[in-house]
């Protein structure tokens, strides 16, 4: 490994037929995809084939009701713990990563469930740390609207500090499983966390062994402040917005430096930007593929959708054709807004040029091309440091899956930027990133780990 | 179906390496199993082969403090539900029961991961309602201390209540999928649940489409007054803790009479005791396999167990040898401590015997022998009306399951008790139990199914 120069990390993001808000309606995707547990199982082979370091799913807590004309595929599906437990059962080396939301939820369960996952994959679990943000969320566990950004952010930075101590709950050598003597556990090695903090108490010992991984693979994918300071502090991975090099860059280089500031190394934390490839054989191909996915995109779907990223804004009064209006945020808080109201300006654009470019990547990196240009794109982006790797967005399924991976690894592996071969066993090995140690073991050996 | 002669119902209740308190000490347990989900692959398969309804899954959300001496692997483990999701990618047939608290969780998660479950096992989904009994589990979730007996059971009712109108959020049509027009959902087929209650108050609808079972199969395994009430309303099956056929018989008539009580016919319900099997090829050989086990019993592990029966009783100051003590319970609530004292009143047991007793198969029907005589105690209870079936509870595994389906299971196939082949797609088929219609349905239709 350490001759070699540096290589990308790949994750896929599965959404249901595909990133685009149209592809449900691509002639090539099958419908009723979206509960169908073996479409999921062929992708997930399919990525390992590719050789992905992970798959990644979202989640949402609530279905969006004041967008439910704009409801498709994507706003009812699997839930993303059970299906990667089933389909840890299919692969082998691939990462599995759920996105768990920490507002409506209690650490134990969070502890509990992702260490389970852990267990069951053999070391390839990985947790999305993500705080809910839509009402309809709130307004399905007793709230009446969603608690206040930063409230979220504390909480969130407390949960987890509660499941990471509850990971360390069992020395790695805490079972000893006497047949002759009777003992089962050597209770000095197991741990009572005791926690009394300003949103949870929680007593601990978790009831089950420390994960194979030490702890799950950490990603966190906001991009506000609060947001950057937690992933700078606790994340291994951290998927980012981003469709221009020079803010993707500056991006980069703010997440790394925090997390030097917390005693963290630069290589400790993946910067992995989401990326849209349409891929053709020509660049008018890829160009033609994209517009027959964007004619797809119906005016009230691509306005909600807007909306919804919008903090809730209501564009249906707008014209297709005028310049994108200068809209206020309300709360102020979502990173999400900023950067689609820089595009807009940026790149004079009008409403319906708006709604369409979220429609498709939801202002991710797009790139249209072949699959050198994707693979220039993407080489680009690793070598000026403005990315670790990528998230890949595939806009339909199985199809823009399939392309990617006989078409754009291949290249990325001839140019020695991706791996031909799994290197470890466990998602930590693959991405590189050290395996924690309990904090008990901290504590004995007096070594800070 | 209609002119065989009632069947049984198998269950197979998995732990760890097995339910009798020293199975991890047996000489053919491999050790560490309880996180090693090719090892419960493994039962699962057999457990198909043997044509079993289901595989159970018990759970608690803490490890017993008061009871640290006597931990052993029953208290570490995967989590249920990660686990039996990934059983259902190596099964194509086998109910997946797992048991959920409804004391520490919120409904609208419980209903979209066994919606979830249901979906990737293509309707093999069954839920094990419980309520939540141990102060350390309160520990664990910000409370001093176990809500009240009576408050729990309450709590569950609504709990249940909101998951299953949650279930019902999607009418069976309600995508259309139409790629022609761009409609997605019929949104006139997507409900909008509005529950307010005591506990809860969850707007919904659910972001899973309605369960393949229409509601997964419901389980209840409380045999306190409250637990029957709430059986005979909600659940499809009964597990019950019986080792006597005329207190069975009674307990069988009672929750069939009750279950009238509500509407529902006595088939809706079906009544499944828990069934220690030990079995030898000779009623000699069945009798020393059990004594190998027993003696397996350290008097430590074998009082703090009971003494977590009987409501957290320290009998660690009674000699093995005097009569089982006339105890009084503080709360007046659990049913199994009667069990316990009704069984030593009558057997006039020592206290290790009654240690013993409860350390094989916690109060549950032992049955001692060769296989037919095994499946003589299964016809007899049958056809008295005392079970419709059994949850088997191996003393150790895989051995005692294998042993079982090897041997036990033509018994019952030759006497026409048991099934050779699965009846139908979904576990509720298996059952013989009807498939619920969705709440919206019956309001069109006017019928009450």
């Amino acid at each position: 490994m350490s001759d070699t120069p540096k290589q990308l990390k790949l994750g896929l993001f599965i959404q249901s037929t595909g990133h685009h808000a149209a592809a449900w309606r691509h002639p090539e995707t099958a419908t009723l995809q979206s509960h169908n547990v073996h479409y999921y199982q062929q992708l997930a082979k399919t990525a390992e084939r590719g050789k992905f370091d992970l798959l990644f799913l979202a989640d949402d807590l609530a279905v969006p009701l004041p967008y439910k004309s704009a409801l498709t595929d994507r706003y009812g599906k699997l839930e993303p713990l059970t299906l990667l437990s089933n389909l840890a059962a299919v692969t082998e080396h691939i990462g599995l990563a759920a996105t768990f939301s920490t507002t409506f939820n209690e650490p134990y369960h969070a502890a509990r469930k992702f260490a389970s996952l852990d267990h069951i994959s053999d070391g390839r679990a990985a947790w999305n740390v993500v705080t809910s943000a839509l009402n309809d969320e709130a307004h399905n566990f007793g709230q009446d609207e969603i608690l206040d950004h930063e409230l979220r952010y504390e909480r969130a930075d407390e949960f987890f500090q509660v499941a990471s101590g509850l990971w360390d709950s069992w020395d790695e050598d805490a079972v000893q499983a006497d047949k002759e003597s009777g003992e089962y556990f050597d209770l000095d090695k197991v741990h009572v966390l005791n926690h009394q903090g300003t949103f949870f108490s929680v007593q601990g010992p978790l009831n089950v062994a420390r994960p194979v991984q030490g702890r799950p693979v950490i990603i966190q994918a906001g991009s506000s402040g609060t947001g950057q300071q937690f992933a700078a502090k606790n994340a291994d991975v951290v998927f980012t917005v981003q469709n221009h090099l020079d803010s993707a860059k500056k991006f980069y280089q703010q997440v790394k430096e925090l997390a030097e500031t917390h005693g963290r190394s630069r290589d400790d934390i993946k910067i992995l930007p989401g990326l849209f490839p349409i891929i053709g054989d020509t660049q008018e191909e890829a160009e033609a593929n994209y517009q027959q996915l964007q004619q797809l995109v119906d005016r009230k779907i691509g306005t909600a959708l807007l909306g919804g990223v919008l903090d809730n804004i209501d564009l249906s009064g707008y014209a297709d054709d005028e310049p994108f209006p200068e809209l206020q945020e309300a709360g102020g808080t979502r990173s999400r807004f900023q950067l689609v109201m820089e595009t807009a300006r940026r790149e004079g654009l009008t409403v319906r040029e708006v709604y369409l470019r979220f429609a498709s990547a939801r202002g991710h990196l797009t790139v249209i091309g072949t699959p050198e240009q994707i693979a220039d794109q993407m080489e680009l982006w690793l070598r000026e440091g403005a990315a670790d790797g990528f998230n890949i967005m595939p806009p339909y399924m199985p199809g823009g899956l399939d392309i990617f991976v006989e078409k754009v690894i291949p290249v990325l592996q001839q140019r020695g930027l991706f791996r031909t071969e799994y290197e470890g066993g466990t998602l930590r090995e693959n991405l590189g990133l050290r395996r924690p140690a309990s904090r008990y073991a901290r504590q004995e050996s007096g070594v800070d780990v």
